[in-house]
């Protein structure tokens, strides 16, 4: 990735080590992943096995994290956080690792997290199955929460997921820059989830309204600053980095931030890198590593870099109405972190 | 269809009609069509006409009718039925819809009541993010119900209908006659999802245990009942009946019951039977044929109508529990439309 020098201010850049935050809520984790580890069995050893490959497989467990921190940050009194917030973070978790099971059914990718992908391994059918079974899953756990707005939030949250990735599906190849789409899309896909775990566990501490819309914005814009990264990182890591092919995104016609700052800026960049997607030479390597050079070369990295150093800046301020604490802190880390990663 | 001469005693042999079921809850049907038709709405036309062909495409209802029945048949007194129960319909529909679009794209099903398929018309990607959009507005039914016990049932349905498309994959085209998995695959492809239906309004009506367990009886034998009718109309029925074509089960390397009695029955017929599968040659529409005389002339299909005989006899003995009335009458002769139905 570009040097961090182009970063914008107010975003810390030390690089912010993911298992400091972690350690605060570290029991807390624990928890969750017993829960992963425990629950998810089932009598059919083959399918019990493909669930361990999906969990434990890695995963940086964020989402959860930010459950369990934005609880913490709002719970009245330390000693009453709930079972109910574990619940609620393994919930996070499990949508968000049912729909990468789909995602990677939907764009036939064959690595995830390095790993080959259920659809690759064994099949596509197999594949859709799983992600059913992880999405009942996390139905059951909503059920138990058996708050309503909480109930509503995530049912939210699943027709985002669908329809976010509905639209990319319908938009794909599509060299016309629409920004506010882009957004639409990238909340369904990522930012409502995030959301949701931010303020969820604040309606079940019993929170005043203007935290929980706080801390509601604060997982927004951190989910946004999370996927704009992401569409970076497709551009700009290697693929022992993120686990998956360098320049994916382009190869299967989602184009995001880095592409779009190149379509929208005009003249010889722009005609060449629309060339080169409306021709399909994108779908072919020569094709993918010249669209790739134009975006690195051409300013596209340095703007992606700088839209998501805005979302992630506008996250932390969204933090003044929580009183000081370490779980505070930590949510701030937390957007450093988002901001600053490589993988 | 074999005739109905040999149904086993306590089944009507008259023809039941639908409608007439229906018209017990006509207006309360009618609210669940309207549901249907204003919920399922997206900002994208594209989407909101997929919506449209998947659920006016016709379909029997058969799920949120019994829903109504059972609610009805339940309810302490007429006039407090409640929205809850309509949307308790609407959330048993969604689920089974949801569940036979994905179904279309494990089987790489291309016609499903006399239409082309999501997964043939456009393609799988889009198949699999319809039936979790269908899937998603599920969940947000259940969560409005708001409670702990349906939620629970519908969460492990889910489960359930996941774990038993898992285990007839992993069973596919094998021939060994286990006849405690085939019930187990049955439940959770479809047993489980009746249950649930025929159960749910009884809690909701807070009837006491001994209805509440009845009903559910009556939905798992039901259930039991239409799935293995299903199993024989693949064996038995035209395209023109069913909207599928004939020995699609038998194609997919999916072993029911009419296979099941013949292979289990030894000599000649079990073993070229089982010569047909093991070679595959039942992909093929010469071996497919074959397969299907052997059950026909061997006493498959006798035999797999008196199976789910006494599924629908079992399931009509659970509704003694129920004060006589209309409503008990209409669940009685469900079971019998269920028996006889021919698509």
């Amino acid at each position: 990735m570009k040097s961090v020098a182009s970063l914008p201010n107010n975003l810390s850049e030390e690089k912010t080590d993911l298992s400091t935050l972690v350690k605060l809520v570290e029991d807390e984790m624990g928890l969750v992943e017993e829960w992963l580890r425990t629950n998810l069995i089932d009598d059919n050893p083959f399918v019990e096995d493909l669930l361990k490959q999906v969990f434990l497989a890695g995963g940086k467990r964020i989402r959860p994290l930010i459950v369990l921190l934005a609880s913490r940050a709002t719970a009245p009194r330390q000693e009453e956080f709930s079972r109910l917030h574990i619940i609620l973070a393994v919930l996070t978790e499990l949508i968000h690792t049912a729909s990468l099971v789909h995602d990677d059914v939907i764009d036939k990718a064959s690595v995830r997290r390095g790993q080959e992908t259920i659809n690759k391994r064994w099949n596509e059918r197999l594949a859709v199955l799983m992600g059913d079974l992880l999405f009942a899953q996390a139905s059951i756990c909503l059920a138990r929460i058996m708050n309503p707005t909480v109930v509503g939030i995530y049912g939210q949250v699943l027709g985002d997921l669908c329809a976010g990735e509905i639209k990319q599906m319908r938009q794909q190849f599509s060299t016309t820059v629409d920004w506010e789409l882009y957004k639409i899309k990238s909340v369904g896909k990522t930012a409502s989830l995030f959301a949701a775990g931010s303020h969820s566990g604040a309606i079940l501490n019993g929170c005043p309204n203007n935290t929980i819309q706080s801390l509601k914005d604060y997982g927004l814009n951190l989910g946004l600053c999370f996927q704009i990264v992401d569409d970076l990182l497709d551009v700009t890591a290697s693929e022992e980095q993120t686990g998956k092919p360098v320049g994916g995104d382009l190869r299967n016609g989602v184009i995001t931030a880095p592409s779009m700052f190149i379509l929208e800026g005009g003249g010889k960049n722009a005609a060449r890198l629309k060339e080169l997607i409306d021709s399909r030479a994108v779908l072919e390597d020569g094709g993918v590593q010249e669209a790739l050079k134009i975006i690195r070369d051409g300013g596209g990295v340095d703007k992606t870099i700088e839209l998501a150093g805005d979302y992630a800046r506008k996250s932390k301020e969204c933090l003044s109405v929580l009183p000081d604490s370490q779980y505070k802190s930590a949510l701030a880390s937390l957007s450093d972190y988002v901001m600053n990663r490589t993988c």
